[in-house]
């Protein structure tokens, strides 16, 4: 197989079964080119995924790596409130990856974008020692409706969508659902929203930062069934959606209440009433080689 | 160092010195939010470069691989008739990647980006064993004037800015300027176009295959002072923007004739009569480990 060969092949496995009438032209050229939306702003995101570090050959399949690659772009977009249009896939492949790997991979990517209606538009291809994935997520939001990070105020209540762990509980195999509907009905509605990939004290932490506030969180967290505390706060990849609300707002279905933002140093966070060790998934803590590797406050 | 005070430290390295006033988010959020162009077509690439493989650090310093990796997102944008106007920038980094090193980095490719009114709006950062960096460039073109691959037809002027085989000629040292406002003049009147990464009888064979043409190749090529005419054919990395026009149209500024489209079995290229080897960089061919590696004819 040569270059010409691959990137013919993935035109086919990439192919979605519908027609995408914003597609202008897609995978093949030196560009992709997409009709833009005038009423919207556009979203951007990308995500490494990388063998070793966020998956294992051992454990994953290429199907579910596929799948949690795009994922990862996805779960951005909808905490921005938007919606997820295209993806480009840059691939590095080891001599291992053979073709009914790659081909798998691109199966577990459509698996999950042809669910949120999402085409695969271009990339890049090249050789590495480790797989090695990086995807570009496209999205759009209506004008100035984008969710930020930055808008968390005191006397917000903290809010997060589903359970928390479950990632961890199920060692990290899930192939989890980006939250895409739920951050679209949360547009115009919370103070501000991400997503959690690395866990609920070391997300919070940053959402508290960015908006130069504290919080504190409270004891009866929404555990997932079969997840420990621990995993609630610092297990990561749950891809759950934590957002602020103003005070006296109706809390939205499908989240839950978890606490409060107040006044304080930004970026501290309490629970029941003690400070909550910034631990969680940070690669360049001391050497990041571990999945679930707690991470020292700075 | 943690990823917080990393990416606070990008967000700093990665400002433009001028007001982007299309940048609605940027770095620090779970996406960058960017403001459509009614009028325009999007533009979106991505190219990856990974030590080793695109560049090594016993030859290129951290400025030079900033600028490359930038660069050969840029080079796609032009090769599109596009202006260049966003991007971002997944970062792998290994353990010996120190504060200076990411720093100088960011230093290389805001001197190119500079040069072209670019801003650095997002990314990724993780670690890797080895330096990885994926560049997502985003850019605009008029509606429906992208130049595309797959225009060539039989009769067409086959056309190259510049000389070929500086690249190789400098041991891929350069730092290339990518032809943006070359490819801007382009547009509407040229039938198809690519820029020149992997070396001219690759890239004409990929340009031929995908309009379904032959090409023969005059003698006398555009060779770079100091290179070779096997540089110039298989070397790679010129980055000059390889274009077909129509029959009686007059040759634009800046671009020499080096041969013509023909009718024939899509993809096939001759010199001087001659059948021409489509070697050049792919790195699928046989291991691909080499920077220059030739590769054999499918």
């Amino acid at each position: 197989m040569n270059e010409m060969k691959l990137i013919s092949a993935i035109r086919e496995w990439a192919a979605p079964p519908w027609r995408d009438a914003s597609l202008v032209a897609g995978i093949g050229d030196d560009c992709a080119v997409l009709k833009a939306r005038p009423d919207e702003d556009l979203l951007v995101t990308t995500d490494f995924s990388i063998e070793d570090r966020h998956f294992r050959r051992k454990t994953h399949t290429a199907v579910d790596i596929g799948w949690r690659a795009l994922g990862r772009g996805l779960s951005d977009i909808a905490a921005m409130g938007g919606t997820a249009r295209h993806a480009l896939v840059s691939l590095a492949l080891p001599e291992w990856a053979n073709e009914r790997f790659v081909r798998d991979l691109y199966r577990g990517m459509r698996l999950l974008a042809d669910r949120h209606h999402v085409s695969i538009v271009g990339g890049d291809v090249t050789r590495a020692e480790k797989l090695t994935i990086d995807i570009v997520v496209l999205g759009g939001v209506r004008h100035g409706a984008a969710l930020r990070r930055n808008g968390a105020r005191a006397c917000d209540a903290i809010c997060v969508s589903g359970t928390l762990g479950h990632a961890a509980a199920a060692r990290y195999r899930e192939r989890f659902e980006p939250c895409l509907a739920l951050g679209r009905k949360l547009a115009g509605r919370v103070s501000a929203c991400m997503d959690l990939s690395d866990g609920l004290a070391l997300d919070l932490r940053r959402m508290c930062a960015e908006s130069g506030v504290a919080a504190e969180l409270d004891v009866d967290l929404p555990v997932a069934p079969g997840a420990t505390l621990e995993q609630a706060l610092w297990g990561g990849e749950d891809y759950e959606l934590l957002c602020t609300l103003p005070p006296r707002r109706r809390l939205p279905a499908g989240l839950s209440r978890i606490g409060r933002i107040v006044d304080g140093p930004a970026g501290q966070i309490s629970l029941a009433g003690a400070p909550l060790p910034a631990l969680g998934w940070d690669p360049f803590a001391t050497g990041g080689r571990s999945r679930a590797r707690r991470v020292p406050p700075r």
